[in-house]
């Protein structure tokens, strides 16, 4: 049976990377060993953290001045160590676009000596928009401006930039990164979990600005931003063979044509399912047009019941990891840039056996 | 050529753990999906952690009322958030036993509302030997006594723990975990880097005993044990492919005859070294007899250029990752688990053709 993996992260990964690697899974560039087995001190390792660093520089257009940094702890712990390292005695900024913004805008209220304030919220309308933010709205004395550049979980995701003036704009980009044509340079901060379009989990990606890092140290070596650049994410063992995959996922990207080659994919495979949406009767999705995830799709058809039966019997003809998260229900189809078109037509026929099948007026 | 990997960590695996994954690298359990691409929130993927802690807790006895977390950050974050979660407002105590207590050390004094005492260091002769430590050395009012089981950089370990009365034991056992026939119940907490004795980097293992973990919440939920064991280290996407390795090392090891026959292995390993080295009339090892370490095995002709002159041949002969650690230079073999009986014997002939060609006396 072919399975298509829709998972929102860990998420379905190229399959010329996986072959690659399960190729030269015990002997990695003749070496006798395994990428996992190498030193991180070692000549061969220091080749493959170079060349990943050098090819996301090159496909994202990240300048000398930004630092990346390979680091663990997810996106989760970005959200703590961010203020702690920005926003020491500051006020920090925050746009509330769904899940993902709540999460950090929580954790970020957790960290001592920093001043949390949310400018914007779509809330009202149960984060099916991204809201206005002018730059008026902005305390240029703000550490930063956080947003979420794409909700996994509602299927939202900004389709401008909010104009922050002169304040840095720090966003978590975990779930669309390499899947839009936003600029490094307009942001301070970009970090990203790796599991969507990036790799294996296990890995967490920071672009930093320069001035931006920390000036006094952080409490916790491993949590200064600071310390991590100067020692090029070679504090401790970074987690190797995450990052080795990464840089084939890199390599890949580039070989699709680049960020600009994904995104006309992505969106050729979103279009093809929002249309399917679109013109049902029964599936809908509540997300504003402009503001709707080629990443994240969540879809319902109104009845609780019916969104069980869809999943059970999606399960059943190959279709995995298609559940809405388990704090909105219905389905979400994560549509990574490793996920293939043909999965996608073959869901939309799915889709509309189903209505032809079940479907009522809606 | 056959190669041995001598490397301090990230390390040698063992040949069937990696064929292992190799062979189901792109398809596990006949989901058509590799491990990396699994959801952590799958009962695929929950199989996998629950019996990768299952194999945990039955190698090394651990008993119900502690915890065993999956986290991220290495040894490294641990020595920070340690005193963060078990000491605030309390006394630390540390025994200094070389470079990675000293770092341990170090980071814990960096740690706010921690107050931090070295209560034995063996400094004296160049950390050469565990310093010995008696109950009444120990204020019964601290949160824990630290220590390193075993140091990678120096090659020493402990031959039997220090009585710290009720005051809880906290040991980084990175280097020597599932290598040493301590019991689980005589600490407070252990914790390891994966990339020794469990598998790749990118999973730090802690195994906490219930009543230590923090009554407060921690600032960053990630940070926070409380939280990590309430969520049985699913809080947030943990390190799933690391894990999933720790599962076929756990495996292999019992395969091995546990913990205790991996002992049986590793000792006849070290033996064979160190008589090597005893009787050798070029190469010495400074350690004091007791506290050698079985695991890292650290050696010197006394002659730098000679010393480089061996690292260079031994590396033409196949013998990868024996340079000593850049702090202190000369050679060290680390002989973990996974290391085969077959690459010390080829060591230790290479060693004596070494000395026969340009040993003189010592």
């Amino acid at each position: 049976m072919i399975v298509y993996n829709f998972s929102a992260g860990p998420a379905v990964l190229p399959k010329e990377v996986l072959q690659k690697a399960q190729a030269e899974f015990l002997n990695y560039a003749g070496s006798e060993m395994s990428v996992m087995e190498l030193s991180h001190r070692s000549s061969l390792y220091d080749q493959i953290i170079k060349e990943a660093e050098h090819l996301l520089r090159e496909l994202m257009a990240i300048p000398d001045n930004y630092h990346v940094l390979f680091l663990q702890g997810g996106a989760s712990l970005q959200f703590s160590i961010i203020p702690l390292n920005l926003a020491q005695g500051k006020k920090a900024l925050y746009i509330n676009t769904g899940a993902w913004s709540k999460k950090a805008i929580s954790a970020a209220e957790q960290v001592p000596g920093v001043e949390v304030e949310v400018i914007a919220t779509s809330e009202d309308q149960n984060f099916t928009y991204v809201p206005e933010v002018t730059v008026d709205q902005i305390d240029q004395e703000a550490a930063y401006v956080h947003i979420t550049t794409n909700e996994t979980i509602g299927g939202v995701t900004y389709d401008k930039l909010p104009q922050t003036g002169e304040v840095p704009l720090v966003a978590d980009m975990s779930s669309n990164i390499l899947a839009n044509d936003f600029k490094v340079t307009d942001f301070g901060l970009i970090y990203a979990g790796a599991q969507k379009n990036l790799g294996p989990s296990g890995v967490t990606l920071v672009i930093i600005r320069d001035d931006l890092l920390n000036k006094e140290p952080i409490f916790a070596p491993m949590l200064d931003f600071a310390l991590q650049a100067k020692n090029r994410s070679l504090y401790n063992t970074p987690p190797t063979y995450a990052i080795y995959i990464m840089k084939l996922v890199l390599e890949w990207v580039k070989a699709q044509g680049g960020v600009q080659g994904m995104i006309e994919k992505d969106q050729a495979k979103a279009q093809l399912l929002y249309q399917a949406i679109d013109r049902s009767k029964l599936f809908s999705n509540p997300v504003a047009i402009n503001n709707r995830s080629i990443t994240n799709i969540p879809f319902v058809t109104g009845d609780e019941k019916l969104d069980q039966l869809f999943n059970k019997e999606a399960l059943v003809a190959g279709f995995q990891n298609l559940k809405g998260h388990r704090s909105v229900g219905g389905m979400r189809a994560s549509l990574y840039n490793a996920f293939p078109y043909e999965g996608v037509e073959a869901l939309v026929d799915f889709m509309q056996a189903f209505e032809q099948k079940y479907g009522g007026e809606k």
